[in-house]
């Protein structure tokens, strides 16, 4: 079967770290390579898993890398656990493991937080920067009377320069662990709720759509899942020879994003 | 085979909250029953998991209790440490994550500690209020960069009054999730180490030893791994309901402490 030429599809969704910008600076050609996409009247959209900023955030920071979007061509972690309370946890109340981001995104969707553990229905787990022994008890309290333990991604670590901070699943498996009481509801790529929340925002059938990022057990997962067509691409974790191992097959592997073009 | 009678052990090692004292509060008729082995020259010795306490503060919390014993009778998971590390880990450097008394009982084995992560040899992880983001982004990295990670022991939750508070195995699953590198060694009831440094100190051949406890997959767990007899008490923790569900089989089943005489 002949393969879809990279720049035939008419809907782009891009992972951010790893594929588009590495740390702090824009890989080379990934602004000229949207720019171009978006020139032909392409939809491109962006997804990522980070809990630590909203989507217009997400949005300023492209923005900075010379890449323009709105800021609902953007899909975080967030977005998807807003969409989530919203349309699967009705009149739910929410405490959060996590920074101001996931408090404004969850206003941004009309979902309710609280301060006490103890009155939530769901406890919503990000990077929390302020994760401590009390709250970390507060939780694991609140998790063995009945509020559900929600996990907005199923990251273990994030990098950082000088090596890695812990993320949204590590502080899951404490609570798991010092609760008994497993997770209720992973959110995040590579879930089915992040995939079908990406798909109802890009509007187009999956065969009509690339998924494109750097790793296999997200990005890569996340595509297939949902039937759209992917491609790796070898600027940030994973590499050719990850492929077998992963047992995750991308339809094309690229040297970077500008083999779209 | 006929059993041995209960008050006919030469030693006894016993477990403490759940089999001599619930909270605060002494079993009726604990201090009776240890007074009169002690009379009757029977060897009596304490193992307890806390990592919160030096042997000195069980001692006189014991006493409290109307239980007279030595420093040297009380095992916890911090002299098991001290042991551990000054037997099969010789000029390590030990990174704390605990309290005060962890400090002190490692200082009386002469093990050299750390309050710097990444100069670690090892990072043993006990019951820590102080566990915070910071703290658990420095022992992380250091994991990743070769400090071995040591569970004081594998106990995941304390109960207290209001619920639980999260225990040593809370902070070791977190931490191998957020490094991806596996605990090295694990202490603390029911593993070889607490096992053969108890039999040890009670210097007495495992047949002649009874281990006396509330919980079948440590204290009781503990005495089969060294081919003591052991009898599960019915205060605490497990009831006859849990033996066959556990598949730990005690070998005399007691309703409290005071079936010894």
């Amino acid at each position: 079967m002949q393969q879809i030429p990279l720049r035939d599809f008419s809907s782009y969704l891009f992972d951010l770290d790893g594929t588009i910008y590495v740390g702090g600076k824009a890989l080379n050609g990934a602004a000229e390579t949207i720019k171009a996409l978006q020139e032909q009247m392409k939809t491109t959209m962006f997804a990522t898993n980070t809990t630590l900023y909203t989507r217009e955030e997400v949005r300023d920071k492209l923005a900075g890398f010379g890449i323009s979007c709105k800021t609902e061509e953007v899909i975080t972690a967030l977005s998807v656990a807003g969409m989530y309370f919203r349309d699967f946890a009705t009149g739910s109340k929410v405490f959060l493991l996590g920074g101001e981001a996931m408090e404004e995104e969850m206003s941004r969707f009309g979902i309710a937080v609280t301060g006490e553990a103890r009155q939530a229905t769901h406890v919503l787990v990000g990077l929390d920067r302020s994760f401590d022994f009390d709250k970390m008890t507060t939780v694991v309290n609140a998790v063995r009377n009945g509020t559900q333990l929600v996990g907005a991604n199923p990251d273990p670590f994030c990098p950082v320069e000088e090596g890695v901070i812990p993320d949204t699943w590590a502080f899951i498996k404490a609570i798991e662990t010092a609760s008994g009481v497993p997770v209720g509801v992973t959110l995040g790529k590579p879930t089915k709720y992040y995939a079908s929340y990406a798909l109802k925002q890009l509007r187009n059938s999956p065969d009509k759509c690339l998924m494109v990022g750097d790793r296999l057990d997200t990005d890569i997962a996340l595509g297939k899942s949902i039937g759209m067509h992917t491609a790796l691409v070898l600027t940030g974790v994973d590499s050719r020879e990850s492929i077998p191992r992963a047992g995750i097959h991308p339809d094309y592997v690229c040297t970077s994003i500008k083999d779209i073009l």
